[in-house]
């Protein structure tokens, strides 16, 4: 299988690309890829002429207690994946070419990354937004594709192409599911028989929530609740957060109005396997 | 006078360049241009084909208590002296588009940025690497030249291309200095004729550094006292730094050891005007 591990050889077949017109979609992975990948690499074929995959696994975005050393690592198989879906070029650079010795530059997308995600995981959106500055540099893409299964980090990744300027158009493409509703991950390979059967339960707090904006509630503190009480009646789960927002930038009105966007957010440990999800709704 | 205002704008006009393989040089300024400025854009000229300036006064790199407002601004005699000197394109944003409301992101270029200037403007170095990284990304030059009279804003800059990647070349010219010695800068004109005449004592209080380095001086803090003995024979001056480090990474060695390449550094307020200097020798 043939990667690409040079940032000048990915930014010249970028740049050659370009000088003859066609455009450049770009799909930065950590790799273990998951139909959910794919769905983004497939989006990026049909709405650009040449598809770069990354997959470099960031340790900027694992704080030191998270799963950095254990993340599902497969180059060779996730390489066959992409390319199958549509990659024409698979970019897997070297840990030291990305942060070399003596690296000491951060960005950070503030506010949006505060609340959330960001909560639980301080560090986490500064790493993202960090590699994907870099990414954005080193590939030059016209586009990038994202999941709206990480849905804070397409608000962030947005937000940092606007405020750095960034030529780059950015695409979210919908959450890929399982037939019982748990959103695809990387991570659900680590969950056990059992566990996988009662990780359905996200899903259904999401739908459960968005059922009762569609009969009129407008609470946030009731919607919340109902995720709450619904992810409760499975023991294993501890909750982060299951909470609503206004989508665009993720304030917490005590109401929601008529024609707000909405947006659900979970996050939970299955036992010891974190899960998040979301959900989209204009109400 | 021809300015350019729109990001696209610009960024066309750089793309088109290349295209027809024209290298883009680019030097950012705040304006108040003078003899400093010119020699960065005539060396611009010389090694590049086509050379944008871009002048903005960066509202980020200012704390509340210092000189935004009062910041010197003369945008059509800085154009007339930018193109007289070799400019071709003046890029002059307006505030709202580098800035709109709601922006939020910062880069940070740690530990370079944290010393010296660094510590008597905190904010300082992370308003420059933020507003760079946008320029950067919008005006897309082959390289930039900056002026060695901001030695620690060079390295700080020269690490943020590092850092993320940015494919450009960072050219670092020598001080423009009047005739006494003062480095040329912006602020120079507050002084008053009799502020002028003795601030002539950091380019003396530097020369006597030097000098005793050159007759075999390797300690540090001896070498930091010869300045600041020099520059309190003006009794107006009031000293922030008057130090010497290692020039590539700022590190501060209780001796200097022979082949080091040694910055001496000087920033100091005399009555009202902040003035920064520093000369680079090896030992």
């Amino acid at each position: 299988m043939n990667f690409i591990e040079k940032i000048e050889e990915i930014r010249e077949i970028s740049r050659n690309s370009k000088k003859n017109n066609l455009k450049v979609g770009f799909v930065p992975t950590m790799g273990a890829l998951h139909q959910g990948h794919l769905s983004l690499i497939e989006k990026a074929k049909e709405i650009s002429d040449i598809v770069i995959v990354s997959i470099f696994v960031n340790p900027k975005q694992f704080a030191a207690h998270e799963d950095l050393d254990k993340y599902p690592r497969d180059l060779e198989k996730d390489a066959k994946l992409a390319y199958e879906s549509g990659a024409d070029f698979i970019f897997s650079p070297n840990i030291l070419d990305i942060y070399p010795v003596g690296y000491s530059t951060s960005i950070n997308v503030n506010v949006i990354s505060e609340s959330f995600e960001g909560e639980f995981r301080p560090h986490f959106f500064g790493g993202v937004a960090t590699v994907c500055a870099k990414l954005f540099t080193i590939v030059e893409p016209d586009l990038v594709v994202f999941g709206q299964k990480d849905y804070q980090q397409c608000l962030v990744i947005s937000k940092l192409i606007k405020d750095l300027h960034f030529p780059i158009e950015f695409i979210m493409e919908p959450t890929v599911r399982e037939s019982d509703g748990l959103a695809k991950s990387s991570r659900n390979q680590y969950l056990s028989k059992d566990e996988r059967q009662k990780s359905g339960i996200l899903f259904i707090a999401l739908e459960e929530a968005k059922k009762a904006i569609s009969l009129g509630e407008s609470d946030r503190k009731i919607i919340n609740a109902i995720m709450h009480k619904k992810l409760r009646e499975v023991k294993e789960i501890r909750i982060e957060y299951a909470s609503s927002a206004l989508a665009d930038d993720l304030s917490q009105p005590e109401f929601f109005l008529k024609g707000d966007k909405v947006v659900l957010l979970i996050a939970c440990y299955l036992n010891k396997v974190r899960l998040i999800d979301n959900m989209i709704i204009t109400i």
